[in-house]
């Protein structure tokens, strides 16, 4: 295992009970020894359930399964089971059997309906699922669930990750207490086109299906889709949020609170992710403002997270702000050289298409040793705005990646 | 300096002397010591000139100043100056203040009309261009140009390349002999989106302007566009060709004899740029077929070699091809998970949208240890073919990348 990211939370935090869901984790052995690897999230009946998938045209068994379920009927339970270790992607018609089977073991194990059974794998692509490794532990995870399982959860879907994600919130609604509370994995093969991971959300809030979704798929754009780590979409990534019911209701007079809690939420466990980016030793912020629209603003903040010029510039705390210029200047995006502005945190870097007058090299060096950086770019061309996080390309990168699977 | 490539040829090849051109270079301290960063090709009273110039949207000065003389007469003579060091980009009215200066010093020392002086720089973005180090070897650059000074030319132009690049051909027209010799430099911000780095080609050929520059832009769609080393395109990539018109006439009846020729030699300095490639120990050549149309396939080829995840696994030696299934997902392009077919050189790796029955790993770790890599994916949809160049992504990409300025 890789050391524990220099950019990791202090701890996993205090993530609160949720009414009406239950967690286990256990060890399979699909594919690590000696660690959890399966856990299992059972829900109450009157539980609603959205999700965001991968937008890959090769996905794998257990996203299909997945979408294919998602728009069902919410008047029963619901279970959502997910390993490590083997992603269940591009394995032919085995990997929908590998699906089915583990799904007829939960629902055989619990009475929950096939139908309302959610998979998702994570880990190597293109091995068969070991799926009897799975079923075998179904039994003693449905005896052992318990409301304060999810931080067991949460490291059991742990891959390449050095640490297990978690996020809450919680808000008053009516009086009533309303609870969010999040885990995810995922520090490598991130990229920001729809969901790019594995994120599990639960609420005991009661919110219709599709207002749920809506909520969830705006929130996804404006957090897991506004990350990069290597600029590489995985074939399983998967967000899903149940909704149990048991506490307030949401409708259109409180959505707006509910919604920027959920967001809240989704943002730390993205932030997380990018900080467990692997390798990564900088948490980076993009900001570019004044662009033409906020189409093109997206377009030059994710060709500068993406480029592996920035980012090893980053890597060696090099304040290149050239290299900048040049992700902007390939994204596609209207840019006037002599209307741009660049910033690095609050130094005033560049502007009238050259370094600014009064920057020196040395602030610049001594700005990109911090561990959270801020690249700010003003086009001065518009009002579109975009922020995209990523973290630096580093040696370690190249470490985990190029032999993951020995 | 980094350790010359293991991809490089064995030697820089021998160029034949092209009549009506000639080339000198010399040490005018840009910003390397001890060894020459400028080179001067003069051409004789009838060249022409075609451009292919980088879309970067903060192209450089020297870059903006030859797209503006391209298109112009061709009976006078011609001189190409470019120095390493220093990219001459982002550098706002003092970049062209620089290139007026280095214009007027070659025209001075020459009679050469302002017009038919085209210039390039490369190495570090947005720092002052010092063109005085530059206009100060004028002088003695144009009392020492010879024919055969090309190969000084190759190696003035270097900035972090670990070998000078050079290719030639010789066809026969009407029987006539009519000769081609290009210099290349490049080995990172390479990518495949218009010219990708600096390039001069001579011929002795007498070619009208127009078909010059249409034979050039069709050839570097199928050379220079089809390699990438770090999806990082410059503000800076420049090819240019001159074509002195001492030799025989290319017209409409011997034009595809001799732009095959010429797409032979850009082909040829196209892949040493990739062996060149910052840090690369495999060559890899990504070709598909079977896509549902040509565009398909070029974006699956491009999303393949441009993947981090795949560039690290071929570093490591490991047949990851679950990897190349991701990379084909994320394309955008049309796929279907069980048409398509995937091999490593020979060797059938997967098909029917899972691993092929008789795949070894133990054969794909084998052809993994090769230094040329041919990656082949089958689409199983239509008639659309792409092939596109790359290396793979090291330990020695950071290094060179997170301390080039330092």
């Amino acid at each position: 295992m890789p050391a524990l990211s220099p950019l990791a939370p202090d701890a996993f935090p205090d993530l609160p009970v949720i009414d009406g869901a239950r967690f286990a984790s256990a060890q399979a052995g699909v594919r690590y020894k000696n660690r959890t690897d399966v856990m299992l999230a059972l829900l109450d009946p009157g539980t609603t359930i959205a999700g965001v998938f991968t937008r890959s045209a090769t996905r794998s068994a257990p996203v299909l399964d997945c979408q294919a379920k998602i728009g069902g009927e919410s008047g029963e339970g619901a279970a959502i089971v997910v390993n490590s270790g083997n992603s269940n992607a591009f394995t032919g018609s085995a990997g929908q059997s590998a699906v089915d089977a583990i799904v007829a073991a939960v629902a055989g194990a619990t009475g929950i309906p096939a139908g309302r059974v959610f998979t998702s794998s994570t880990g190597v692509i293109g091995e068969p699922l070991p799926a009897q490794r799975i079923t075998a532990v179904i039994g003693d995870l449905v005896a052992s669930v318990s409301p304060d399982g999810i931080h067991g959860a949460a490291e059991a879907i742990r891959t390449t990750d050095t640490f297990a994600k978690g996020a809450a919130a919680r808000i008053d609604v009516d009086g009533r207490d309303v609870r969010i509370a999040g885990i995810a994995k995922g520090s490598g093969m991130i990229a920001p086109d729809m969901a790019t991971m594995l994120v599990y959300l639960f609420t005991d809030a009661a919110v219709d299906r599709a207002l749920l979704q809506r909520m969830l798929t705006r929130q996804c754009d404006r957090s897991f889709n506004c990350i990069t780590v290597d600029s590489d979409t995985s074939t399983s990534d998967t967000v899903l949020c149940a909704a149990t019911g048991k506490s307030a209701r949401i409708d259109d007079d409180n959505a707006a609170a509910f919604e920027d809690a959920l967001g809240r939420v989704m943002l730390d466990l993205a932030h997380q992710v990018v900080r467990d980016g692997e390798g990564a030793t900088k948490f980076i912020e993009v900001a570019v403002t004044g662009a033409a629209d906020d189409k093109d603003a997206d377009r030059i903040a994710r060709s500068i997270a993406n480029s592996p010029l920035v980012k090893t510039a980053a890597a060696g705390e090099d304040p290149n702000w050239g290299r900048i210029v040049m992700a902007i200047g390939k994204s596609g995006a209207q840019a006037d050289r002599d209307r741009l502005t660049i910033r690095l945190g609050d130094i005033l870097v560049a502007e009238n298409g050259w370094v600014a007058l009064g920057y020196a090299e040395a602030d610049g060096a001594a700005y990109m040793k911090r561990q959270e950086l801020r690249i700010g770019v003003d086009m001065g061309l518009g009002d579109g705005t975009a922020t995209i996080w990523t973290c630096d390309l580093t040696h370690a990168y190249i470490s985990i990646n190029a032999d993951y699977r020995s």
